[in-house]
Formats: structure tokens, sequence, C-alpha cells
């Protein structure tokens, strides 16, 4: 990744964050799209003329009859003249969009681009919405042939269970983790306690996840103001430092990957944050990962380097990523709770890791937090983007 | 648009192009796509294992449920570890990938992103496809009150011939130059001369344009890899440099524009790209816009400064244009002629880009070509893509 360049690269702040809650979206996503962008930018402190390009995150607004989402969004900020641009990855479309609006500010490309994440699928039933999800798999070969999000899911769960003698139990936990969290949480989708044993006696999905171990459709907004450092500085505001910026891909069907019991592009978008920011895993003071899945979430630790490979199941067991552990996980509540807008989740992860590093995440506080990272993928890895921050 | 850090820039090449013959694909989308992928990258003699990053431009695959193309696409090319993501800003989607791969390897995020444009609307029928198209537009207070692309370029049209006295005998010269611009490509999608009688002749789709005013339906794939000025001499092979990459921005509705006589994102979009480039519109040879209306090629060169405001419907018609005058417009047969498969086409203009610095466009070559542009917009242009090339 032509790293010899790096140091050529800007410094990148994030200045601004906001998200709206998660769940039910009332106002239409353009409204809440331009809502949320705007409560960034006031949160930011910096003038919205500042701004030169706007990247939405959206997955599924196409197939209820908007497309073109940028001038939309750009127009009801008063920021027409904005270049803009949607991206779509599946469910890492935010950090996708993210990793994209951080090239765009370090190159020098923009001073100011801010990225709003926006989904809205309460508008059809759950059997539409879950087949609106099913167009990020390879649907010929994996949707069409029954295998959805929860199949796939529960096929890396299969191997990794077999292969490493983890239990049903241990998974329970990640939910149970991911549910306490999101209680303190305002903005989360769920807001119920669950146990382990409320977990483990749900109806099975897709042996052997249950019920209990997948996440919540939700609509929602979240959005982060990307500037370039110099800007921050001139405008005497702090932030958070964008300090990696990776992505990554993996073959795009299950079934053609060498190992189930990991995602190669975590792997890989973790080694190009982690070389860029120059830090390591054990730097890492709480991380925002994608757990659609319980599994997800111990794939995702062990694939980001934060544990060790077979051991992610057990972290949340015995206390290393609950909120008061050495290594807080998704203390937001994860998706699986704080819930998962598709083109917004991985921008809300962001937001999470900036209400952290500027101290005012309330009751989910993670003490002394320092360095934050973010990992969001789209389907079963096929996209993968992780980012690293670190406190100003 | 942070200027002063250009310097920090790395050069940029554009060293294999490739496109499908436009207008019905037998093919799959993801077949169509990665063949043309495969067809640019073997084009430029560097082996496929540099690409580091894949970036789709697709409007309307979620639309026929399927999306996160960009693993498909990796994963037929043997690229499974690229990163991806699909960029959709509707008929400027090929044009806007283009600039945030630019982005990507000028800043050294990578040193080899490859830009998949793709779509295909031929499976349905063409008030299906007509329909899609609208979603481009602000949904609600356009194309819901009927205002489809049609409509809204005749209100450019019709504000055009008024404030300047333009006649639609002089649009239908546009429409003559490129379809006899097309009959030397060989992957055009209209093969068919046409006379200026004929358009005139046409009937109204939306008055003042008629049906020979308007670009057709397309289905096709375009494809051209970006590398690093120092990849690309590692290689030893020489390709074309991008010099300027710009992006821009207008009011989503046509309503709220101040005027209706100019696209101001056009504006801006040209403005970065010839800053950038330390060009100026007289430097240009020959440029591939925007034409999917008459209207549209017009409007684009007075906003590019290729001709003074208000003298742009008089160059088809005086030969300023035409592949033998002093600035050839279109060579390749623009949308007009060459045809509009959206996620492809701000691709394929610079694949034509390419043909003709490569000096290999045979009966369409312009002599001494040394500098081309590309325009795309999407909409009536809330997106805008600019971007100067010149012959290494």
């Amino acid at each position: 990744m032509g790293r010899s360049t790096r140091g050529g690269l800007r410094g990148v702040r994030m200045v601004g964050a906001a998200m709206s809650k998660f769940g039910k979206m009332d106002r239409s996503m353009r409204e809440e799209a331009a809502q949320t962008g705007l409560a960034a930018l006031n949160r930011s402190g910096l003038d919205p003329a500042v701004v030169e390009e706007i990247l939405v995150a959206n997955a599924f607004g196409l197939v209820d009859h908007q497309g073109h989402l940028g001038p939309l969004i750009a127009t009801s900020l008063g920021l027409e003249g904005a270049a803009t641009a949607t991206v779509e990855s599946a469910c890492a479309s935010g950090g996708v969009a993210l990793q994209l609006a951080y090239t765009s500010v370090a190159s020098g490309h923009t001073d100011a681009t801010l990225v709003v994440g926006v989904e809205k699928v309460s508008q059809v039933d759950s059997k539409t919405a879950t087949t609106y999800f099913t167009y990020g798999s390879d649907v010929p070969f994996e949707a069409g042939c029954g295998a959805t999000f929860p199949a796939l899911y529960a096929t890396l769960a299969t191997a990794y269970l077999h292969k490493y003698g983890a239990t049903e139990e241990q998974l329970a936990h990640v939910a149970v983790k991911n549910h306490k969290n999101a209680l303190a949480n305002p903005n989360a989708h769920l807001h119920k306690a669950i146990s382990v044993e409320q977990v483990l006696k749900s109806p099975y999905v897709a042996w052997p996840l249950k019920f209990y171990d997948c996440c919540p459709f939700s609509d929602g907004a979240a959005a982060v103001l990307l500037v370039s450092e110099a800007l921050a500085k001139a405008w005497g505001v702090g932030g958070v430092e964008v300090l990696g910026s990776g992505r990554g891909g993996s073959a795009a069907q299950l079934s053609t990957r060498a190992s189930l019991v990991e995602i190669p592009g975590t792997r890989q978008a973790a080694a190009q944050a982690f070389s860029q920011a120059g830090l390591r895993p054990k730097d890492v003071d709480f991380a925002e990962v994608h757990d659609c899945f319980t599994i997800a979430e111990v794939l995702a630790i062990e694939d980001l380097g934060l544990v060790k490979k077979g051991k992610g199941a057990e972290a949340a067991v015995d206390g290393l990523t609950s909120l008061s552990g050495d290594l807080p996980v998704n203390p937001s509540g994860g998706l699986k709770a704080k819930g998962h807008p598709v083109g917004a989740t991985g921008v809300g992860q962001a937001v999470e890791v900036f209400e952290q590093l500027d101290g005012r995440a309330g009751a989910r506080q993670v003490k002394g937090a320092e360095v934050g990272l973010s990992h969001n993928i789209g389907a079963t890895g096929g996209s993968c983007a992780v980012h690293v921050f670190r406190r100003v």
C-alpha cells in the first residue's frame, strides 16, 4: 500500500460526530441524514461552509426508489456545492466510506469531508428486510441457495465451535455483555438486559445461532466530520486523531475460502491500519467491532490481533471484553444491541469512538481510554474496514 | 481544496483501459465487469496482482437484487484480497469513482486501483428502465411530479433557447455529429448516420427535445487501471498521465437553482481539475462530455470553458466540435450514440481518452491529440466529475 509515501499524508482529525437514536426512524431518510449531519457539524464548532465533500454510506436507498442521495443531503444542509458520492459495500458501507473520506482529507484533496451513513428498512416487513440484506451476499451462489446471513454465519460458528471446542454458552456471553452495555447508551436500539439462560433458550435461527445471537434490523443515521489537522488547529478544536485507516477484502463466497475460522479481509485491514498508525493491537484501549452475530465478535477480536486465535469465545466469559475489563469491546452495545442500520453502522462505530475518546460516554465510559479501534465488515467479510483513533 | 498540499500528491497514470461493446449485454453483470476489468489489466501489461483496490461504478445493481459487487468482481479476477467499494452518483457514478480512485493512488493509499463501471438495464422493459433512471432525480420533488430526465433537460433547453436565441436545428447538429463519430467506433451502441432533418422530424419527447436529442438506454462495462507513476516506470509502461481530477456539486432540484443555463457543479469540477493540472481550457485538444441530451453537450462545453457562454449551440453547426474541427467533442460518439450504460459511462469516457492519447482510435483518431478531457454528470448536475489527461 505505497507505504513509502505515508509520510506525505496529512494528519486527519475527527472533530464532530453525531447519531440518531437507532431503531425506528420516523423521518424520511434524507431528513434524518441531514439532521444528523448538521448535529455533527454543530458539535464540531466549525462553520459548515468548510465542508467540501460529503460521502454517504447507504445500502438500500435505491431499492426504495431513491438513489443519488448525496446532492439531496448536501442541499438540505445548504452545502449544494459539495462534491458527493454514495458508497455501498453492504454492511461495511459506513467503514468503507470513512476510509475513502480519510484518504480525501489526508491527501489534501479536501480539507473537510463529512461522512453520513443512513439506512431505513422499517418501512418494509421483516421478510423483505431480510431479502434486502441478502443482496450483500453472492446472490446466485449463497442467498439463492437459501444461505441467508444467519446461515452463513452459522457455518462460521459451526467451524469455530468444532475447531476450538468453544460452546454456545460462550457465544451467549457476547450477547449478554453487549445488551448490558447498550442499557447505558441512550441511542441504542435495544434497551433490554438478557441472561445467558435466555440466550440459550431462545429459538434457533440457524444452528448453533439462536435468536439472541443475532443483531436486529434497525433504522438510523450517523455522521462524522473529518478535517485536516491544520484546519482543526486553525479553528482551535481538538477532536480525535485518525491514526490509521485500512481496508481489505475476502473471497465473495464462503465456500471458496481456505479457512472458515478467520476473515482474511479483517486481518488485512487491521495490518494496514496498525502499520499506518505505528501502533500494535496491545495499544488498543477499547474496540467497536462488527458483531452482527455473536460469532462475528469472536472472530473479529481474534483477527484484529486483540486476543489469540481460538481464545475469542472465552473473552466475554472471563470479563476481558466487558466494560470494566482490560479490553472493553462494543461499549456502545455493538450491532447486537445498539443496532445495525446498515449504511450507518460503520459510521456509528466512529461516533462511539469519538464519544469515548472525548470522555463523554457517560455511564458506559471506558476509563482512561486513549486509543480506540473500529471494525466494520460487509457480508461475511468481502469488504472490511479498520480504523485506529487516538485522543488528541 | 487544500491546494497548498497538491505538491505532496504522486503522479498518477492510466496504464490500461477496455470497454465492452455498449448496447445489449448477454453476459451477467459480474461476468461482463470481470472480463472488461481483465481486458484492461491485460492491456496494461502489468501483473494483475499489483491491484490493491477495485472501485465499482454501478447505479442499478441493487434494484436487480445484487449489491456488494466489489468482492464478486474481485473474486472473479482472482484478486479476492483487494479492497473494494461500489460508488453511486447516478449517471456520474463512473466519473466520481475515477476521481476517488485517483485520490487513492495519488495519496499513496494504493499503488494501483482498478475502476470498473458496469450497468445492465436491458433485462427490464424500457418503462422500468426509465423508472430506474428517475431514482437519480430528487424523486418526491421531480420524478414524483412527472419531471423525468427528458422533462428536466427540456427545461434547461427551453431556458437556453430563450436566453441565447439558439434553435432546435442547432441542437440537432450535436446529435448528427455524435452519431457520425460513433460510426467509426466499433464499441458504440448505435451505428446509424442521421441527418438534421431526421432529428427535426423525430417525435417530441419533451419540447424542445425530440427522440434524436436523447441518448439510448444501454448495457455495458468499462474499466481503467490507475497506477502510481513510479509503478508505471518500474514496469516500463507509458500510458496516460492523469493531470487533474476534480468533482463538484449542484443543488439537487433544478427548481432551486439560480440559473437554468449553466451547471454549477461542472464549473467547479473543471476549475479544480484545471488548477490541479496547471492547464487552461484552451490547452484541451479534445473532450468527451456528458451529452445525455443534445442540450447537455452545449451546456458542458460552455461550463468547461471550452467555448464562450451562449456560443455552445453554434459549435456543432460551424464544425468546431466535429472530428476534424479545432476542438473535437465526443469523438467516441458520446452518450448520444456510443451509449449510456450509467455506471460504465464515466469510465467509458476515460477509455476513449486512453485510446485517443495512445493513438489507437482508428478512423475516429483526433490528430495530434496531446491533452484530453472527460466530463461526467449525475442527474442534472447534482454530481459532476472532470478529468484532464495528457499523453506521456
